[in-house]
């Protein structure tokens, strides 16, 4: 079954918190919709954890940045120049805060001023709405409580076309202009007028899946509200439940409360991330969580999820 | 005789070129003065290079940049919020050019407002001059010949103080307050009038070493002129000898040329860095180089030079 759906995977490339350590790279992810590249954040590196993962940079056309902290973005500028020494020729669309518009375009036009491509800038704010869409995918931005203005993105994968039963529309002796209509679910009528239901003709659609990434957030019901149902719910988890106050202090959660949310939105997979430096593992976090939420995984650099998959693996 | 000396450490933080590569970081070093450190420029990963080689930020006050590339400067954004969120006091001076000032202050200014600490920008430019100077060392730039102006750095100890002969200054009777002046090379006068040699009394002072730093650069006679008798030279070998087209039209060198600047100068040893990523490993710049000059040795990412010795080790 797995092998005929249709691509979609989540690279974690950083997964840390403000300070790079040995140990985690700040945040940044990379979405692989059908061999197209997204990335979620772009923290300091980031052009270095795309080149360890094996990540085509040529495929990679959208960046979301979820707010104006270092460790979200400084990486574009290394990533956006090593882009122009490869000669990249079509457009990379950023979407970010308009100060974010500001300064990295500023600071592009001065570093990176030869590039053979276009960078286009879509403009976010705070509000829920659709902020891009393709054929594949839906992403809408939806606010998260931070000390900056701050959002999380909900990528839903659009409706799936029915799958043809080869054997019986051939049987039947159905015209190949008829596939697409039938994939989408119509019945077909044979030219003696002759209506074959739909659903002897195909199988159904394999289900659209949904991924909410959250970081960085205060917990938050609105954020439960916005992230109810989805498949897989990326939360950060920054501190263990005794920093409770401090994770509160600085608009930070626990992995407790990440769990929370997860379990209260009725999502069906959590991963937890940006980890504060200070853990040396993360088996706390995750015991933390587990605790509320059992199907929780700790994200890591170099971690590849199918969100096909149906139950957590590792 | 080494563990009297002065503490004087080339710490090699990237000697990568334009793109990170799981090989090599951009181009970034820190020299240990006496436990006083200074940045030779600050490639993105800077902070993370800091942090693997157990060097304290908190005794990192200078940041030389050398050309507002971005191979040379992207790390300053990530290395000084991490700064900010250890707390530190002290100011920090970055020594850049113009352009470098109006746009890292920008960006600091927003992405690192609520700093505890003083960043002084010293603006320099392509003109032979000291820029700084503290009681052990003197920093001197010196245009280099790149697309962008460039300089290249020569930290030359000062003059250092003469060894007192414990026993003898003893057996004399000499007084304390004496011992600077003695150290200072002077004769001494007892309280009879005896005049006492300086050499009898001391032994010499070490020698005053220096290290030059030119990355990125052409070929250059000025250059040579600018390096001549350091000690220490680390230049740019961007290639190997076949590709010396596309090194001059790129405005860097080869190995072969940066060894001829080594031979030309009369260096005594010769350290080549910002290697091409076409390079797997780089024994074919060394032997280059070493056809030139024998006294080559490769940078790498945790190589720490005593710049003491006076052998190349490794």
């Amino acid at each position: 079954m797995q092998s005929s759906m249709t691509r979609l995977e989540l690279n974690i490339l950083g997964c840390g918190s403000a300070t790079m350590t040995p140990r985690h790279q700040p945040s940044c992810q990379v979405l692989n919709v059908r061999d197209n590249l997204m990335m979620i954040d772009c923290g300091e590196g980031a052009q270095l954890g795309v080149r360890r993962m094996g990540l085509k940079l040529m495929r990679l056309n959208h960046i979301f940045i979820s707010h104006l902290h270092g460790d979200h973005c400084f990486g574009l500028l290394g990533l956006i120049s090593t882009m122009a020494l490869l000669k990249r020729s079509n457009s990379l669309t950023i979407h970010t805060f308009k100060d974010g518009v500001e300064l990295f375009s500023n600071m592009l036009d001065y570093f990176c001023r030869e590039r053979p491509f276009e960078i286009r800038y879509n403009v976010i704010d705070t509000h829920k709405r659709v902020i891009w869409e393709d054929d594949a995918v839906t992403v809408t931005s939806f606010p998260l409580i931070h000390r900056v203005p701050a959002v999380g993105f909900l990528i839903a994968e659009k409706p799936k076309l029915r799958h043809i039963i080869g054997d019986e529309t051939k049987r039947l002796g159905v015209p190949h202009y008829a596939m697409n209509s039938l994939r989408q679910g119509k019945d077909w009528t044979s030219p003696e007028g002759i209506i074959v239901p739909n659903e002897q003709l195909t199988t159904a659609a394999d289900p659209a899946i949904s991924y909410a990434y959250c970081s960085d957030t205060k917990f938050s019901r609105r954020v439960i509200q916005n992230v109810k149902g989805v498949d897989w719910l990326y939360h950060e988890a920054t501190y263990d439940e005794n920093l409770r106050l401090k994770a509160h202090k600085r608009h930070h959660s626990t992995a407790i409360e990440a769990a929370t949310v997860a379990r209260e939105a009725g999502v069906k997979q959590l991963i937890i991330g940006h980890f504060s430096k200070r853990y040396l593992d993360e088996s706390l976090l995750l015991d933390e969580a587990r605790s509320v939420f059992p199907n929780t995984r700790l994200a890591n650099e170099g971690l590849v999820i199918d969100l096909n998959e149906s139950e957590v693996r590792g």
